[in-house]
């Protein structure tokens, strides 16, 4: 094994948000069509899994990548308090002309945290990897950060 | 062990709805204290998880208690048709006046479960144990039928 | 709380076998209406959860209910040297009367365990409480000792 | 169904524990018999998960049993701050002369929520029922209030 | 973020089946050597996940990489309609000279999946990147489109 | 599909251990704030699950990248072995100069595997991809091997 080897870490958080599948592109009937029951006009929620990959050298004195404690500080402000217990279509503006999809969600969220985590001085070395959103326990979305 | 002993089976379903916690009988201050961030205006969501379950002899021809295509169908039509991607606090008359709280939720499926099951020829002996309602992966509610 | 006040101690065991849902007592159609393709003349397949669960006092010199390597010997002895890898229908001399649904399944489980439980002088003044089989993610049954 | 019915509500902890399993009324054979690999002197360690449930009427003006909070406080104060991250043998007073089992771990637990819990005015009339401690994901044990 | 990015989605299908693990290629004892008890000769089972990934940019009037509807219809005519409920040996032409392993049965899947996707209009732009089969808790199998 | 393919296969496994966060690097009030809880002095424990990942070509007799029972041996004798009931800073010599996080458990773990799996012949043509260390239901770290 190569000296200083290369280690990701990964961390799970949790948050819940309701939402409406609804395309202000598509007629009334495109809408029901593409999205189903997702298109209920009072919508629906989930409760959303997610994960953030980190990769990084392993300090040699602390023996981390990162801090948890640091990691955990930075997806509470970018992501938990921006997105938990919201409605994502009424509470959010960046959803005022974009469909709250799960792959959208995803997107905003890999966006705030790759802003954020340019200018965090506790990220040291280490760079965003990948961001991993669960919206049930069958349908999982990815983000891999180039 | 007895003749013919007495065996429960249990399965689960998945829905997601969204709600906003809001009570009548107290005041906005009160409201916020009681509820927090589950009091946001325009409500949030959950994926919830239900296990019903149901005891009765084990039928001696088909080695049953009940059949799950009969209890799927049960489950569809009493609770996942009226619950499942929608609005608690908008879309159902029985949230009008109730605050959706998971135990308010698992009691009103509970309920809907029981006035079913006893017209239901396909329950034959069997009857309804217990109702489980779990919200997200930290919590969950279980009414138990007397 | 009490003296010497009892605990209940639960340990989860896995095995995979084959089977085909088939009754002797009802016709080929009814078969088929009854079971669907379970009814699959070949037989299919699954991974079986079972968890064994055994009360009794915690005793004051080695801080246990009952020995998990006992337990572990019990059920491996009575049940996974039993059905693991197995036809149910063809291997066994259980099912050759007898539907090998999860409920049948787990009353011959319950029935070994008990046998083999009153005569084992590892389980002390321990007792069955349940036994529980899981069929699939969705699927469980349980059988509560008297 | 009954006017005003009991609901139980679940909810999950988690914390990280280290333990040696050796008995001062054993011999070091017999320890090493009863306890294997668990008896190694500079011990090991697990992620133990609790869920306590409690039982109660819903409350007609917040449909809760009971709040969350309360519940998150009394077992953060309790058990979290007093259990998590420690050496259950060599950091507390309740294991200096008792086996740090599960089953004592278990039994420390509930004896501590359930003192709390009679003096708590936020428990209102609701009552514990159960703790359940998971050991590993093959091991729980459950302690069941009378 | 680079305007429209790419993102995967991965969903989860579940279903049951037998097999015997038995090669032409080997003698008698070879097979029961290689294969152990998988080798008994009437066979045994597993419930199998299989896990599809497929990535794409998502369409900006749906806010999806593709449809889950289209999706699952791809995966219930290719997968589940031919694999679910039957004896792997016995049922199925793909494994009449070929042993149903995990591996082997997880490259029929993918190569069944990339005949059709290829033909398949409601794919648009998306590709399948991965197919994964999980046999057991404890073992899963990955092939990865080039 | 090319022909021959290349396949990957994952196994989970499971052990517990105990460590302690403290670097002799840092000073007593570093490595309070460093690892906060996890710096107490007699250390805590984990229920660790080891996730080893396995390229190769499907062999055309057996039906496998490589047998279940060879890796199981090679990651009992080199990891388990060694880690399972430890407390990782007084019992193992590797952590005498090197602070027992999950980072450096994880990349000592990777490389007694990848010294073992060079000269180990039951590994045929397959070589090791991942190492994945879960330290509870929230963090995990991965190696990637070059």
């Amino acid at each position: 094994m190569a000296n200083n080897p290369l280690a990701h870490l990964t961390r799970r958080y949790e948050f819940s948000a309701s939402h409406r599948l609804h395309s202000n592109q598509l007629s009334e009937d495109e809408n029901w069509e593409v999205y189903g029951k997702c298109n209920n006009p009072y919508g629906h929620g989930h409760n959303y899994y997610l994960e953030v990959t980190v990769a990084g050298r392993v300090d040699s004195a602390t023996g981390m990548v990162v801090n948890l404690v640091d990691l955990d500080r930075v997806v509470k402000e970018e992501v938990l308090d921006y997105f938990d217990h919201k409605n994502l279509n009424l509470d959010l503006e960046c959803f005022r002309d974009l469909v709250p999809t799960s792959e959208n969600l995803l997107l905003e969220i890999a966006d705030r945290l790759e802003k954020r985590w340019d200018r965090e001085t506790a990220a040291g070395s280490s760079r965003l990897v990948k961001a991993k959103l669960q919206e049930t326990g069958k349908n999982f979305f990815e983000y891999r950060y180039p």
